[in-house]
């Protein structure tokens, strides 16, 4: 059972636009047991095209093909599957009549010849609504290939996946099963952790696989088992992690099940009845928001100061001038200071502050380019580290969330 | 002139990790005039690697392939590199003398053996020196192909394309120009927009494509433009959007030279010495972050307050219960006032205020969910726009933030 992402669209192939559908499309079939064999972008060329579909027929089970559906010339996926098909487009009423109501809703104006276009579709596709937009899903098949055609709008594309996709996939086929567990590893290099596992990475059996990923500051682990009894699966699963856990307990922070720093920490927020806020400098809003990203974030959040500038830190996170004067901007105690007031001011059980120069410029402060202190402020007192996280910027930035995130989550997770 | 690029890595094909770094190395090539035919990501598996470049040798000039050369047992593209290039692994000595002072200086401690594995290179390669991490880039050629084999990690891979691979295709080949122009419009749906400049689309010369880029709220035209005379293509590009601009000069917010609009609004207000703040709820601080994001922000932006809970507004923020009480705290007046507030307590002369409902629940509001409401404050007053952006809350969140900073731009541009 395996499966083939194609995306289409110039705007990929110059690095104008990131692929975030096939990321999205891979994780779905994962968890039904499809495994994605590649992932491929493409130009929006007809030829192209053409031949990527070709090449894949009968190579692979299942082809999902993103972007390519939009009303204009240079959008001609719809088109180009006719030609494979050898089909010709016919209008579907329901896809009319839907667009014309969104296009009124939205617009407050009729429809235009483009938008009906939107209606057309092979006639020997199966039609896939498109509840969240205009241009409609399809779904081909030919010989030993099923083709689906999607539109490339994210969240259009993600709605179809769930609902139309997904639904149908596990109808037709019979799959195998796929479970990954990722242990969250911190404060040991790659290298170093690789060593100290060997043995027990030399005697996985053979249908589970171990993968390192490394991220700024940690590791994870990944292990991936596949085969057709998901209990066996399970449970040989949960005895390598038990094994693991006593080579490695002291730098196992936690696990992921599929999810997020930001989600996990939300669920132990939220189960405990504790409330976070921050105060931040170098990170510029960005722990607040992802943070918020989350769905019921409302329960645990209370909000932030983003005190970029020095003049803020003073006025309105309310630091005083001595201490700045004193230790600079970029030092543990005013790090430690704006977690404290961020928890004053939010009435919060924790605040979380960053203050650092995440470069290129040195800006307001002395320290060295991509020095970051992190203060947690607790019910108990309050606490701080300090890093270099080197250069470039972007990297000093999402070390820092990281950095932030997992100091708190192993805080609340050990003492609290 | 052509290339592919690889990435390889199974976290990337189940979904676990988005990749980026094709995008960095295709925006790079198509800036020196490589065009990228393909992008294909696949698995950790020799005989699949293998499989990728004897397919791609003779067919493109260049592949660059990222991803698989960590010290794990699952990195195997170095191995397969070897094998593929019938060639043995030799110790690099700079090499070796860099990963030793690295682990030392990070970690504090002596190299491991797997460290040192490192150091490692197909004797046959021309090592791409990685001054910023342990994992060397290789060049090798075969026949008529380049294949450039650099580390995953993304600044790494950076690093490296910027000053080891992009220096060198220079040196290597004869390239033609690509030149793009990017229009942003604003407020046209992107049928509409097709129609209005459908004659003008019909009659662009032939080495010009135009390719249509719609976001949620906002439409972007894409002028490409490739050849041998580089100064022709900047008159041409130059002529056909001085055209445009005569027949949609209302929807026509700016353009972008590869350009995000952080980038753009951040050179507008260091220019005319212009300060900006945010207060920002349902947004949660993305604005700030992304605000931030571009390096010397802190010429303009002061600082912002993430007032998440409605007691955040009140206490910290200082909007009155009052308003809040009669107008609900998703409405235009707590939006205004969120606004006026933030430009009042960071001295700014700009402030943008978000407050919404970005769903699944409705929160604390009565509001539906997807509605927004977009406060700007600028040196003349105040003034706001109400939206309903529907769901997923990415989505919410994701065109609240381009909306603010596109509302804030196009006003700055026009009125100050």
């Amino acid at each position: 059972m395996k499966a083939t992402i194609v995306t289409v669209g110039d705007e990929i192939l110059i690095g104008q636009i990131i692929d975030t559908n096939s990321g999205v499309i891979a994780k779905s079939l994962d968890k039904i047991g499809i495994g994605v064999h590649e992932m491929l972008s493409i130009t929006d060329d007809k030829q192209h095209i053409l031949n990527t579909l070709s090449s894949l027929q009968n190579k692979v089970d299942v082809v999902i093909i993103t972007g390519g559906l939009g009303p204009t010339k240079d959008d001609i996926t719809k088109k180009t599957l006719c030609e494979y098909f050898d089909d010709q487009l016919i209008i579907n009423e329901k896809v009319l009549t839907h667009v014309t109501q969104l296009i009124e809703q939205y617009f407050k104006r009729p429809i235009t010849k483009l938008n009906q276009d939107q209606a057309l579709v092979p006639s020997k596709c199966e039609v896939l609504f498109n509840q969240v937009g205009t241009a409609p899903g399809m779904w081909l098949q030919k010989e030993n290939t099923v083709f689906i055609s999607l539109p490339g709008v994210p969240y259009e594309m993600k709605y179809l996946i769930e609902n139309e996709v997904i639904p149908r996939l596990i109808t037709k086929y019979e799959r195998p099963f796929i479970i990954h567990k990722t242990i969250l590893t911190y404060g040991v290099g790659e290298s170093l952790l690789a060593e100290r596992i060997e043995t027990w990475e030399d005697n996985l059996p053979e249908f589970i696989k171990l993968a390192y990923l490394p991220n700024p500051g940690r590791v994870r682990l990944r292990l991936s088992a596949r085969g057709v009894d998901e209990n066996l699966l399970k449970k040989e699963i949960s005895t390598q992690v038990e094994k693991l856990q006593l080579i490695i307990s002291d730098c196992i922070v936690g696990f992921e099940e599929d999810e997020t720093i930001e989600v996990v920490l939300g669920k132990l927020l939220t189960n405990k009845k504790l409330t976070i806020s921050t105060a931040e400098s170098c990170s510029g809003g960005k722990i607040a928001s992802i943070i918020t990203s989350v769905s019921g974030a409302s329960n645990y959040f209370k909000g932030s100061i983003v005190s970029y500038a020095t003049e803020t830190k003073v006025n309105v996170l309310g630091i005083s001038q001595e201490i700045i004067d004193e230790f600079s901007v970029v030092s543990k105690q005013v790090a430690e200071a704006m977690a404290l007031q961020s928890q004053k001011i939010f009435k919060t059980d924790f605040a979380i502050a960053t203050t650092g120069n995440a470069g290129p410029d040195k800006g307001d402060a002395d320290a060295e380019v991509g020095t970051v202190f992190i203060a947690i402020a607790t019910p108990k007192g309050v606490f701080s580290e300090k890093f270099n996280f080197g250069q470039p910027r972007e990297k000093v930035i999402d070390r820092t969330v990281n950095q932030g995130l997992e100091i708190i989550y192993k805080e609340i997770l050990k003492n609290y």
